[in-house]
C-alpha cells in the first residue's frame, strides 16, 4: 500500500466505524405509539427537507459544473467539484438520518435505563456525524489526491473539491439556519406567548418543525460548515505547497510531494485520534457526562499533537512545521474558552442585570458584549499568523497558518460528535415533552442538553476560528496560484484596485447578514400566520382533542428556507467571478481580504452576542432578577429573540460566506491568470 | 501677495465674515427673566464642559508634544501638532460660544417675529461654526504651508497639524457623544417614563444637561470631526504630491509645488463658495426654509465645481484632476441621499410596522436596515477609487482619491453651517418649552428642527464618506512616505505581517464601539440616579414650587464623559505607535487597512440604524400604528434608545478612530522608516 492510499483507506475505515456505532444505536429500542409517531414525524420532516434542499442544490451545482467545464475545457475540475459536493451531501445525509433515529432512542433510554445510557445513545448519535464528516473528507479528498495529486498539470483540479463542499455548506447552513430559527421563533411566539402553552407542547403545530429545525441547522448545517473548513484547510496547504519555490522546499525538509501530502497525513492521524476520543468519552460517560465530553475532546487533541510530531518527522519535514500544528490546536482551544466566558460567564450576568432597566439596555449590553468578545479570538488569530510565519522560512508565506488550521481541524471527528450530540439531546427532550412522558425523563434530557450547550458554545467559537484560518490559507493559495503564472503579481494595499476590492469585500458580510436576518423574520411571520390559523380553524386543538397539522408547518418552514437561501448563495458564489473577471485579480484579492476580516469579526460578534443573550434569558429563568414572567425576563426574552438569528443564522453564514468566496477564487485563479487585469483593466 | 499667502489670508477673511455674522446674531434680543436664565444655564454649562474638556485635552496634548519632540529631535512637528490642536479647539470654542447665544435669540425671534426671522438667527448661528471650521483650517494649515511647505526637509512636519486636529476631534466627539447621550437617555427615562412629565419640562433636573449636550455633541463634536477630515484630506494630498516621482508629476502638469498647493487652493475657493451658499440661504429663507437650505448646499457645490475647474487649470494641472474633484463632490451627494433614504424613507416605515410584533422585531429590522445601508455608500467609495485612479497616471496612486475628498469637503463652510443649525433650532425649542412660552412658539421651532433633521441626516452620511476617503488618502500617504525612504517597501496582503495587521486593525472599531456604548449606558445610569434623587429629596420639585439643581446634572454628565473618553482616546493614539514600533511598518499598514474598512462599515451601519430607529419612533408618534402610548410606540422607543448611542456616540467615534490612527501613523512614518521591521522584526 503506497503512502497516498492511506487517507482514502482510513476514510473507508472511519465509515465502517460509523456504521458500527449506528448498529449500536439501533440496538436501543425506538419506542412505540405516540413516541414512535412523533419521532417518525421529525425523522421524515428532516429527510423531506434534505431531499428538497438537495434537489435545489443539484440544479445549482449542475449550472456550476457546466460553467466549470466550459471555463476549464477539461473534466478534472468539474469532477472534483461534483465529488466535493457529493461527499459533503452524503456526510450530511448520514448525519441527519442517524441523528433523527438516535433522538427517540435517547428519550427511551432516559425513561428506562437512566442518564448514563441516555448519554451513550445521544453521544453515539453525534459520533456518527463526526465520523461521517471526517471520513467523507478523507475518502473524497484523499481519493482525488491519489488520482490527481502527483500530476502537476491536474493538481489544481483538486481545488474544485473545496468549491463543491462549500457550495453544499452554503445552502445547508443558510437554508438550515433560516429553517430552524423561523420554526423556533414562530412556534415560541404563538405557542408560548399568545396561546400560553409550554415549549414543545404537542398541541402546537410548529413544534415538530422546531425539532426538525434543530437537526437541519445544528446537525446538517454545522456538519457541512465544519466539513468545508476541514477540506478547505487541507486544500489550501496542498495548493501552497504546490507553488513553493525550491529554496523554501529545501528549507522545510526537501520534498514537495511530502509537503503536499502532510495535511492529509495529519487529518488521517486525527481521524484515529478522534476514534480514541470517542472511546474515552464512552469510558468516562458513566461517571460524569460533562467531564467525559471534556476529557474526550482534550484527550483526543493531546494524543493528536503527540502523534502529529511523528507524522511530521516521518515525512522528513522540519519540526518547526509541527510547532505550527501545536499553534493551531492551542489557538483553537483558546478561542473556544473565550467563547465559553462570553456566553456563560460574567458578561451573561451583566446582561441579565441590565434587564432591570428594560429591553433597550439588554440590547446595548448584549451588542457591546458581542463586539468586545472579538478581541481575544482575533488577537489569537493574529498570534497564530505571527508565530507560524516566524517559525517557517519567509518564502513559506502562510503555509504554516494552513497547517495550523489543519491542526485545529484534524480531530474534527470528536469535535463534530460533541456538536451533533447537542441537538440529539435537545430533540430527545422535545420528544419526551410531546409524548408527555413525565418530568423525570425531561429532567435527564435537560441535563444532557445543558452539558451539550457548554461544549457547543466552545465548538462554535472553534468553528469560527477554524473557518477564518482556513479561509486565510485559501486566500493565500489563491494569490500564490496567480503569482506562479503572472510574474510580479502582488496585492499591495496602496494599489487603488486592491483598496477598492477591500471596500467591496466589506459589503458582503454586512449585506448577507442583513438578508439572512430579514429572511428569518419574514419566514417566522409566515409560520406565525399558519400556527394562528390552525389554532383558530382546527376544532379542539387547544383543548387537546384535535390534531395539529404538523406537516404543513414543516412544509412552510422548508419552502421559506429554500426560497430565501438562493440570493445569499448566489451572491457568495458569483461575486468573486464578477469582480475577478470584471475588475481583475487584484480587486478580487483585495475583496477577499476585506471580506475575511469583516466576516470573522461579524461572526464572532453575532455568535457571542446571541449566545450571551440566550444564556442571560436562561439565567433569569433560573429565578434570578425576578425569574420567569418578571419584567426582567421579558426584557431578556427580547434579547434572546434578536440573538436567535444572530447566533444560528447570520453569524454562521459568515463562516461559509468567506470560505465560499475564497474557494471560488482559488478555483478560478488559473483562468484569471490568463487576464489578470480583468475586462475593465 | 504670493500664491501661498492666499489660504491664510482667506482664513482671516472667513473669520471676519464669521464675526460679522456674529454681530448680526447679537442684534436680536436675548430675552429676559426665565428665558434669559435658562439660556444662561445652557451657555455656561456648555462653556464649563468645554473648559474642563480642554484642560484634560491640554495635558494629553502636552504628553504627545513632548513625545513628538523627543522622537523627532526638532520643534517643527510638535509646533504643527500644537497648532492643529489649537485651531480645532478655537473653532470648536467659537462655535459653541455663539451657538449657545443664537439658540435663545431664535426662541425670541420665533415668539416675536415668526418663522423666517427665527430661521435666519438659527442659520446664522450655525454659519458661524461653519465659517470658523473652514477659516481656522485654512488659516492654520495655510500658515504652516507658508512656513514649511516649500522646504522639503520640513514639509513632513505639516502632518503634525492633522494629528493635533484629530486628537481634539477624538476627545470632542467621543466625550461630547457620551455627554449628550447620557444626558438625553437619563433625562428621558426618569422624566418621561418614570415621572410622566413632558420632554424639556423645566421641573426635570436633567433637561439643561440634555440641551447642553446638543451643543457639546452636535456643534463642537461634529465640528471637530469635520475639521479633522477637512484638514486630513488636504494634508494627505500634500504628502502624496511630495512623494511623487518626476514622471508622474510631469504627467499631471509638471510642477510638484502646484500639486502640493492644489488642496489648499481648492479649499480656499470652497470657502468663498460657502459664503455664497450662506447668502443664497438667506435670500430664499423667507420663502421656504427646507428649500432654502437645500438650494444653499447644492448651489455652493455647483458653484464650487465650476470654480474648481479654473483653479486646477490656473495651476497648470491636467483637467483630469478636476474630474477627481467632480467625482468626490458627486459621491458625497450620493452618499448623503442614500442616508436620507435609509433614515427617512421606506425602511423607516417598515421598522415602525415591525413594532407590531414587539421590540425584538424592531431591533432585528433596524439592525438589518443599518447593515443593508452600507451597500450603496461603499459602492460609491469603491467607484470613486476606481474612477479617480483610472483618471490619473498609475504612479499617482490615490492622489486622485485625496483630491476627491478635498472636493467633497471644500464647501465645509456651508455643510457645517447646516449641521450646526440643527442643534441651535433644537435648543431654541427646548428653551421655549422650559420657559413655558406657549404652543405657537414651540410649533415654529419644531418646524425649524424638522427641516434641520433631514439635512442633518444627509450631513451625517456625508461626514462618514468624507472621513473614509480622507483616512484612505492619509493611509496611502503613510505608505508612500515610508516607501520614499525604504526602497521596495510594499504592503502585500499575502505577507503574513500585513495579514496579521489587518486582523489587529479590525479589533479596534469593534472594541471602541463596545466601550463607547457601555460608557453611555453607565453614564446614563449615574444621571438616572441623580435625577431620581432630586425628585425625591427636593421638596415641591414635581409640583413646580421647588427648583431643580441643574448644575449638578451638568456636572455629572461632564465628569462621566470626561472620565470615559480617555480609554478609547488613548487606544486610538497609542495603538499605531505600539504596533508600528513593535511589529513593524507592514503590520501597521495592514492594521490601518483592516481598521479603515471596518470603521467605515460600522459607522454607516450604526449611524443609519440609529437614524432609522429615531425616525421610526417619530413616525409612530405622528399617529401611525396606534401612535403615542401604544405597544408599537413602546417597541419603537426601545429601538430609539438603542439607536441613540449608535448614531451619536459609537458611530461617529468610528470616523475619528480611523483618522486618528491614520494620521498618527503618517506622523511617525519618518521615524518608522529608520527601522521598518519593528522591534520584533
Amino acid at each position: 500500500m503506497t503512502q497516498s492510499m492511506w487517507p482514502p483507506a482510513l476514510g473507508v475505515f472511519g465509515l465502517i466505524v460509523a456504521f458500527i456505532i449506528y448498529r449500536l444505536v439501533r440496538r436501543y429500542p425506538s419506542g412505540e405509539g405516540a413516541v414512535a409517531e412523533i419521532a417518525e414525524a421529525i425523522h421524515s420532516g428532516a429527510m423531506v427537507f434534505m431531499r428538497r434542499e438537495y434537489s435545489i442544490l443539484a440544479m445549482f451545482a449542475l449550472v456550476l459544473t457546466v460553467g466549470l467545464f466550459i471555463g476549464f475545457q477539461s473534466w478534472h475540475t468539474p469532477v472534483a467539484f461534483v465529488t466535493g459536493a457529493l461527499c459533503s451531501a452524503i456526510a450530511g445525509y448520514i448525519g441527519m438520518y442517524t441523528a433523527t433515529q438516535a433522538n427517540v432512542r435517547t428519550t427511551i433510554a432516559a425513561a428506562t435505563d437512566g442518564a448514563p445510557a441516555a448519554l451513550s445513545v445521544a453521544f453515539y448519535g453525534g459520533s456518527i456525524m463526526g465520523m461521517a464528516v471526517a471520513s467523507m473528507g478523507l475518502l473524497g479528498l484523499g481519493g482525488l489526491y491519489l488520482m490527481f495529486g502527483s500530476d502537476p498539470t491536474h493538481a489544481e483540479a483538486i481545488h474544485g473539491f473545496g468549491m463543491g463542499a462549500s457550495t453544499v455548506a452554503l445552502f445547508s447552513r443558510v437554508g438550515g439556519g433560516i429553517f430552524t430559527k423561523s420554526a423556533d421563533v414562530g412556534a415560541d411566539l404563538v405557542g408560548k406567548i399568545e396561546a400560553g402553552i409550554p415549549e414543545d407542547d404537542p398541541r402546537n403545530p410548529g413544534v415538530i418543525a422546531d425539532n426538525v429545525g434543530d437537526n437541519v441547522g445544528d446537525v446538517a448545517g454545522m456538519g457541512s460548515d465544519i466539513f468545508e473548513s476541514y477540506c478547505g484547510s487541507m486544500i489550501a496547504c496542498l495548493a501552497l505547497a504546490a507553488t513553493m519555490s525550491g529554496a523554501t522546499i529545501a528549507a522545510l525538509g526537501g520534498d514537495q510531494q511530502q509537503l503536499m501530502f502532510l495535511p492529509l497525513a495529519l487529518a488521517s492521524a486525527g481521524l484515529l485520534c478522534s476514534i480514541a476520543g470517542i472511546v474515552i468519552v464512552k469510558v468516562f460517560a458513566a461517571k460524569a457526562p460533562a467531564v467525559a465530553l471534556r476529557i474526550g475532546t482534550i484527550g483526543a487533541t493531546v494524543i493528536f499533537i503527540a502523534v502529529a510530531y511523528f507524522v511530521v518527522a516521518n515525512l522528513g519535514i522540519t519540526s518547526n512545521v509541527w510547532w505550527c500544528v501545536v499553534c493551531g490546536a492551542a489557538g483553537g482551544m483558546i478561542i473556544g474558552l473565550v467563547t465559553e466566558y462570553y456566553t456563560g460567564g460574567e458578561p451573561v450576568r451583566k446582561i441579565a442585570k441590565d434587564g432591570e432597566t428594560g429591553p433597550a439596555t439588554v440590547m446595548i449590553s448584549g451588542l457591546a458584549t458581542g463586539m468586545e468578545s472579538v478581541v481575544v479570538p482575533v488577537l489569537t488569530i493574529a498570534a497564530i499568523i505571527f508565530a507560524t510565519s516566524a517559525l517557517l522560512p519567509e518564502g513559506a508565506g502562510v503555509y504554516g497558518v494552513g497547517i495550523g488550521a489543519v491542526g485545529m481541524l484534524a480531530t474534527v471527528g470528536i469535535t463534530m460528535a460533541i456538536d451533533a450530540y447537542g441537538p440529539v439531546a435537545d430533540n430527545a427532550g422535545g420528544i419526551a415533552e410531546m409524548a408527555e412522558m413525565g418530568a423525570e425523563v425531561r429532567e435527564i434530557t435537560d441535563g444532557l442538553d445543558e452539558v451539550g450547550n457548554t461544549t457547543a458554545a466552545i465548538g462554535k467559537g472553534f468553528a469560527i476560528g477554524a473557518a477564518g484560518l482556513a479561509a486565510l490559507a485559501i486566500i493565500a493559495a489563491f494569490i500564490e496560484t496567480i503569482a506562479a503564472k503572472v510574474p510580479g503579481f502582488t496585492l499591495s494595499i496602496e494599489n487603488p484596485r486592491v483598496l477598492m476590492g477591500m471596500f467591496l469585500g466589506g459589503i458582503f458580510p454586512f449585506l448577507v447578514s442583513a438578508i439572512t436576518m430579514r429572511a428569518v423574520g419574514d419566514a417566522a411571520f409566515e409560520m406565525i400566520k399558519e400556527i394562528r390559523r390552525q389554532f383558530k380553524e382546527i376544532p379542539g386543538l387547544l383543548e387537546g382533542t384535535g390534531k395539529p397539522d404538523n406537516a404543513r408547518c414543516v412544509d412552510i418552514a422548508t419552502r421559506a428556507a429554500l426560497r430565501r437561501m438562493v440570493l445569499p448563495g448566489a451572491l457568495a458564489v458569483f461575486a468573486p467571478m464578477v469582480v475577478g473577471f470584471g475588475l481583475g485579480a487584484q480587486a478580487l484579492g483585495g475583496m477577499l481580504g476585506g471580506a475575511l476580516v469583516c466576516c470573522v469579526l461579524l461572526a464572532l460578534t453575532m455568535a457571542n452576542a446571541g449566545g450571551a443573550w440566550d444564556n442571560a434569558k436562561k439565567f433569569v429563568e433560573k429565578g434570578n432578577f425576578g425569574g420567569k414572567g418578571s419584567d426582567v425576563h421579558k426584557a431578556a426574552v427580547v434579547g434572546d429573540t434578536v440573538g436567535d438569528p444572530f447566533k444560528d443564522t447570520s453569524g454562521p453564514a459568515m463562516n461559509i460566506l468567506i470560505n465560499v468566496m475564497a474557494i471560488v477564487s482559488l478555483v478560478i485563479a488559473p483562468l484569471l491568470a490568463a487576464n489578470p487585469g480583468g475586462l475593465l483593466g
